[in-house]
């Protein structure tokens, strides 16, 4: 049987790596990433057959990756996060959508044994280093307009502003996207206060992670990049100075219920 | 230093618990959690004092937590899912801040030292059993309107109903609520096709684990309960049949790429 193994590989610390994950890369004898995950990965990643491709080649690497699992070899397709959010399990699925629909020539594809297995997102981990600020209603947001209309986009962030949902951005940024951020704050800003917190969380979880709080009124695009999670608060979301660090959490209403019982 | 950690013990399958979960527990002395995740996390937690409440005594299990740490306990609070999303805590966090504003007397709360461990929450689960329904824009949405008005819960419903968001649905009923999923069915139906596919998944990565997938005109609240994660559609979520396994998956829209490069 032909099998593939599409993984999400987390933010970059393998303390956050599932043994589901560990054993699929283990199992496989081809792994196909972006070259940057499988350094995270280490020595994990150890003699195995790697292929890398760079950051664009996205859809090369989905139809790679199919085409050695239906070959025969074990095959681990590797992203960062979690491989189902915005990640490259749905790839793997628009290839064989076109292959049922005739559009492709690889019916071998279809014979692939498929196993997702999910990892920790970047807006977990930034949220947990600084808390719980997804801890009540959140949307996912990316501002990525390369293969969705931002028309869409934007009707999405005003419904989020308006619905005052906790919001975490995805491609917030890019080398050549900048004023999407910008847009995303001033729409928020129309909605919710000036001083709602702002976590940005930048290679969480890796060596050289920063995590900086910030607020809406004062969020710049110009420090944020394409490795940093961005989670705006709900018009409930609070910053706390404790002696041993600073936090932002969105409360679930629990403190109506302690007021009453005092 | 007083210590506690609170940790998300994913769905239940030990292997989606990354290491640093692992290691979290056992450091700790004491764990305070709902005693089904103790038992789902087996022989990790033998040896250490149990601490175990109801449901409905969330906030009995933050300020227990609280207590053992600030006694020098090394401690963990354990949820199931990701800790910081719709969980333990903010609890705990809500109880800082009250001692912050002089609502409660216990000053050495803020000496503990606390650590987040995120984890792999239910719609992660879900999605990556079925393939990829999170792959684009979503959100989460909680149907318990015991801490959270009713109208507020129907705005974010109708909100992302007409942003086209996939929606996962955390407490989409309980013993005592049983009409807030048909009514936010209801309100979705006004704004997507009645074959939008919906996902049920009932004990997750657990032995007993059922996978159905429905529509959103066939989503029937008696099959649903408090165990159930439930993931609809946007309006571009698609289900595929291949030889190995029915699959959902939400487009990210890199067809009309490939169809402009053929």
């Amino acid at each position: 049987m032909s099998k593939l193994f599409i993984v999400g590989a987390g933010p970059g610390d393998l303390s956050l790596l599932p043994p589901q994950a560990r054993h699929a890369i283990a199992a496989s004898t081809d792994l196909v990433a972006y070259g940057l995950y499988l350094d995270l990965l280490g020595e994990l990643c150890n003699g195995k057959t790697h292929h890398t491709r760079r950051l664009g080649e996205e859809i090369e690497r989905a139809r790679l990756a199919l085409n050695l699992a239906a070959e025969g070899r074990t095959t681990a397709l590797i992203s960062s996060g979690d491989a189902g959010i915005y990640a490259m399990a749905t790839l793997v699925y628009e290839l064989l959508d076109r292959q049922l629909q005739g559009q492709e020539d690889h019916p071998e594809w279809l014979d692939v044994d498929i196993s997702v297995i999910p990892g920790i997102t970047a807006m977990q981990a930034g949220a947990a280093a600084m808390g719980a600020a997804l801890a009540h209603d959140f949307c996912a947001i990316s501002l990525s307009d390369l293969l969705t209309p931002w028309e869409t986009i934007e009707t999405r962030i005003d419904a989020a502003a308006r619905a005052d949902f906790v919001v975490a951005f995805y491609n917030p940024v890019s080398q050549k996207r900048r004023w999407q951020l910008p847009r995303a704050r001033e729409i928020l800003l129309q909605h919710r206060p000036a001083d709602t917190p702002v976590v940005l969380g930048r290679n969480l979880s890796r060596d050289d992670e920063t995590i900086t709080v910030t607020t809406l009124a004062e969020l710049n695009a110009e420090h944020v990049d394409m490795l940093t999670a961005v989670l705006v608060g709900s018009s409930h979301t609070r910053c706390l100075s404790t002696p041993q660090q600073q936090w932002v959490y969105t409360p679930r209403g629990y403190n109506k219920k302690l007021v009453s019982e005092v």
